[in-house]
C-alpha cells in the first residue's frame, strides 16, 4: 500500500446495455474496495437503448463532458442479434469506436492468461507446455477500422463495395513503441503479427517500424508471425507468447481467440489506453452485452472487475489493481462449477480485497 | 467404381520447394493408384529456387501453358524466412495469388474434418460435443487480396500504407452459390462469416447477397458470425460448423485455425477452385515448403494426398476420391506415434486403394 491517497479522480460509467449494467456494478464495487483514492462518478446512458429510444448515439455535448474525465469504465452496448431497427455498425461506430478514435486510444491493451480454476478448451498435452500468460497490444485508431470505404450501385448486381485499411508511421511507431516498453517489463519477447506477404504495403511499413524500434531495445527478442500461423500457435502453443504487437483488425481476431482459450470471455478484461493522457483511457470487458441473460445476474463480472484492475493500474495505482488481480485469482481457484449469481461474484472478490 | 477410363486427363505439376517435391511425388503415387483415368503430366519448376536462380518468378509463357492443362498439382513453394534475396509477396503475390487470381479460383476450397487418429489440440470435453466435419468456402479473387494498395513517403516518419479491400457482387454472389450448393449437399447449415459492424461497406454487400441466394435455399439454415466470434467457436465447438463462407482474409484466418485443430497443417488439403472451368483449378496442400526439413523424407504428405483426393473430385471421379479418403482414414487410424517416412506413408495410402 505505497500509494497517498490523493484528490478524488473523475470516473465516467457507460453501464450500457444488456448485462452491461450489472457487471459494472460489481466492477465498481471492486475498484472502490481496492481503490487508495475516492472516484467521483458521473453516469451516462449510451447504447442501444438509448438510440432505440431517442435516436441519439453519442451527442457532441457527451462526448465533451466525457472528456473532463480521468477514466471511463463501459459495461457493455449492444441491442438483440439482428434488430432490424439497430443497422449494424451503428452503435460500434457510432459509440465504441468513435470513442476510441476520439479519444485516441491507440493502445488497446488485452492481456490473456490462464487463471487457475479457468476452464482452457485445449488439451492437457498443450497446456502442459508452459504457463500461457501474454498481452496484445492491438492498435486502435488504425487500419482497415478508420471506417475509409464505400460502396456504389449499391443494392445492384453491379454493385462494389470497398474497405480501406489506412497504416501511418507515426501511428505505427507508437504502438509498437508501447509494446516494447511492455515487454521489457515483461518476459522480453515481443511477436509482430501482420501478414507481409499479401498485404506487402501495410506490412512493410510494420516490419520496417518494429525493426527500427527493435534497435533501441537489444534486450527484447522480436519475433515475426503471419496472422494465419499465429493461429496454429494459438491453439498449440500459446505459452510461447509474451507481448503481441498488431493492426486492429488482427488484434481484433487474435484477442477472441486468446479470450477463448484461457477461459472464455467471462474472464477477458480490456483498456482502450491513451498512453500520453491527453484523453481518458476507457475500459471494458472483451464481452458483449447478451442480452439473452440481461437482467438475471447470471453473467460473470470478473472480466469487468480485472477491467477496473486495468484502470487503476493506468491512474499509477499499481499496487491496488495487484490486489484486484490477487482477489480474482483467489476467487476464480476456488471457483469450481458453483453458478453464483453475479452479485456474489462480486461480493466474494470485493471481500478478499 | 462407376466411373468409365476416358482419354488422358493433362495434369500441370508444380513440385515447388522445400518439401513440395516429396509430398507431391506421394500425391502423385497416391492419384495414380486410385484414378480410373491416366494422367499426362507436365513439370513446372516454379517457387523461390527459380527465381533465386533466374529472377523469373511466372513467366507469361509457364502460365499460357498451365492454362492448357486440365488441373494442377501444387506441392508447395517458398524460401528460407527472412532471406533478404526474397522480399515477402514476390512468390506469394507474383505466383500463388497470380494463378489464383489468373485462373479465376474464385472458390478456395478447405475441408476440416477430425480424423480418427490425428491429435486435436482441444480437450476431450470440446472434442466431445460431436464430430468435426466442416468446409470454408473462402473466396479467392477479391477482397483484401487484390493487391490494391501503395504507400506514400515510404521508408519515412510521415509514411502512410493503405490496402484496399474490394468486394463485386459479382464476385460476392458465385462464392455465396457455391457454398449454399454445397451446404445442401451436406448437413444443410451454412454461417456466413464477416465483421458486418465494422466493415459496413463490404460487411453489408456480403450480407445482402446471403440474404438473397438464401431465398432460393429454404432448406439450408443460414447462421451469421463475425470473425472474432468465429475464433470462439472454433476453440470451443467446431462441431457447430457445415460449410463457412467467408471472404478472402478472413477464410485466410479461419483455415489455419481449422486445421490446428484437426490436427495440423500436415494434414489440411485444399483446392483453388474454377467451378466454371474456363480454367484448371489447382489443389495444394495448405502447409508451407519447410525448408528446416526439406529433402529428408520427414515431412508428412497426407495433405498433399488429400489434394489430389480432391482433384480427383473436382474432375468428376468422385468414387476415386472417396477411395483416397477412406485409405487415408485407415492409415491415420493405425498410423499412432511411429515417425516414418515420407514415401512410407504414400506407400502406406497406395497399398490401400
Ligand atoms: C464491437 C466491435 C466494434 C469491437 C471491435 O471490433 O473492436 C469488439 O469486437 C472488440 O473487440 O472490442
Ligand atoms: C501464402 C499465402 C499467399 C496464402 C494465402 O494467404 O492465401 C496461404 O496462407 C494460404 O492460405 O494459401
Amino acid at each position: 500500500m505505497t500509494e497517498l491517497p490523493t484528490s478524488p479522480l473523475r470516473l465516467a460509467v457507460i453501464p450500457g446495455d444488456g448485462i452491461g449494467p450489472e457487471v459494472t456494478d460489481e466492477a465498481l464495487k471492486v475498484l472502490e474496495a481496492a481503490s487508495p483514492v475516492k472516484f467521483e462518478q458521473s453516469r451516462y446512458d449510451l447504447g442501444a437503448e438509448r438510440y432505440l429510444a431517442t435516436g441519439e448515439v453519442l451527442p457532441d455535448s457527451v462526448l465533451a463532458e466525457i472528456k473532463e474525465h480521468d477514466a471511463i469504465l463501459l459495461g457493455a452496448v449492444g441491442g438483440k442479434p439482428n434488430d432490424p431497427n439497430l443497422p449494424p455498425g451503428i452503435l460500434e461506430r457510432g459509440l465504441l469506436l468513435k470513442l476510441r478514435f476520439e479519444l485516441d486510444h491507440y493502445v488497446n491493451l488485452r492481456p490473456s492468461r490462464l487463471f487457475p480454476g479457468a476452464v482452457s478448451p485445449l488439451s492437457e498435452a498443450v497446456l502442459g507446455k508452459g504457463e500461457i500468460d501474454f498481452v496484445v497490444v492491438r492498435e486502435g485508431t488504425e487500419g482497415l477500422y478508420v471506417g475509409n470505404g464505400g460502396s456504389m450501385r449499391t443494392g445492384t448486381a453491379a454493385e462494389v463495395a470497398t474497405e480501406v485499411s489506412i497504416n501511418t508511421a507515426y501511428g505505427v511507431e507508437r504502438v509498437v513503441r508501447d509494446a516494447f516498453a511492455r515487454a521489457q517489463r515483461r518476459r522480453r519477447k515481443l511477436t509482430l503479427v501482420h501478414k507481409t506477404n499479401v498485404l506487402v504495403n501495410a506490412g512493410a511499413l510494420w516490419w520496417r517500424i518494429t525493426q527500427d524500434v527493435a534497435r533501441e531495445y537489444p534486450d527484447v527478442a522480436v519475433d515475426y508471425l503471419h496472422i494465419d500461423a499465429v493461429m496454429i500457435f494459438m491453439a498449440t502453443d500459446p505459452a510461447r507468447f509474451d507481448v503481441i504487437v498488431t493492426d486492429n483488425i488482427f488484434g481484433d481476431i487474435i484477442t477472441d481467440l486468446a479470450a477463448a482459450i484461457t477461459g472464455g470471455i467471462g474472464l477477458a478484461a480490456s483498456g482502450n489506453v491513451n498512453p500520453d493522457r491527453t484523453f481518458p483511457s476507457m475500459f471494458e470487458p472483451v464481452h458483449g452485452s447478451a442480452p439473452d441473460i440481461a437482467g438475471q445476474q447470471k453473467a460473470d463480472p470478473t472480466a469487468a472487475i480485472l477491467s477496473a484492475a486495468l484502470l487503476l493500474d493506468h491512474l499509477g495505482h499499481a499496487d491496488a489493481a495487484a490486489r484486484i488481480d490477487a482477489a480474482v485469482l483467489a476467487d476464480l481457484s476456488e471457483r469450481g462449477g458453483s453458478g453464483r449469481r453475479t452479485a456474489e461474484v462480486g461480493d466474494a472478490i470485493a471481500a478478499r480485497i
